[in-house]
């Protein structure tokens, strides 16, 4: 399988995540982080709603859940796969977090990190960020969602 | 009592949580969230190593204890004090609760958000700062901290 065969497998999960936001009737964004050897450690999709808690994001829930997964906090050698790109606060909660690389979707003009970072990385100084992996599958599903609300 | 006085007993109940983090050799940082009449409706302190979580800071901790006790997760009309200038994250997760003021201790010219961000504000837009309340207590308390870690 080539990288971006494999990198759309997991970005499939990340979307599968993001579909049951999405009927939850939540902001539709899912991400999975899996481990150097391809496991997935850690899934999660936005919660903000149900825990009425700005920070319950799809990014810091897969997180919590790997390092709970591994015993550790530290995600360096695991990758990020999440269906849009990361927030600030994501941003920030990535590079503590020392993942190595970081996978997205659709991007954020608006709220993500890199129109507020045009010219300095949040993350690890050697992670590697990949963009627009399914990024219409992700980009369609925010669309929808926020189409039935106006 | 003026509002730098006001300022200062706020930051006092903050600095109480960052010694109880050093007391459990945590990184030594407190919040407090203050609502609009005045009553404290969140504090924390660092719990990263408690929780083996990097996002367990201590303004998370109290962002989420306020819309706790709220009921609700936006804490428009609020004032957050936090012994050390926020970190990227934190400054990302203050902008989507909505705070309205954000006071802090001592700055963090490595890892505060305003080295990252030095011409645009992660918070919401109408959010005023006010930094270095007890400056020297809270930066003192990280000093001894990491002398101590040496």
């Amino acid at each position: 399988m080539t990288q971006t065969e494999t990198d759309q497998q997991y970005m499939r999960i990340a979307l599968d995540e993001a579909r049951q936001a999405y009927d939850a009737d939540e902001v539709p964004i899912g991400a999975v982080v899996v481990s150097a050897r391809g496991r997935v450690i850690g899934r999660g999709h936005n919660l903000t709603e149900a825990l009425s808690d700005v920070s319950a994001h799809a990014e810091m829930q897969a997180l919590t859940a790997a390092a709970a997964t591994l015993g550790g906090k530290y995600l360096s050698g695991c990758t990020l796969y999440v269906t849009v790109e990361p927030c600030l606060m994501c941003a920030g909660a990535i590079g503590w977090s020392q993942l190595s690389r970081i996978v997205y979707g659709a991007s954020d003009p608006k709220r993500g990190y890199r129109s507020f970072l045009p010219s300095c990385t949040p993350f690890h100084p050697r992670a590697t960020v990949t963009p627009g992996v399914l990024e219409e599958e992700c980009a369609a599903l925010m669309q929808s969602f926020f189409k039935s609300k106006r």
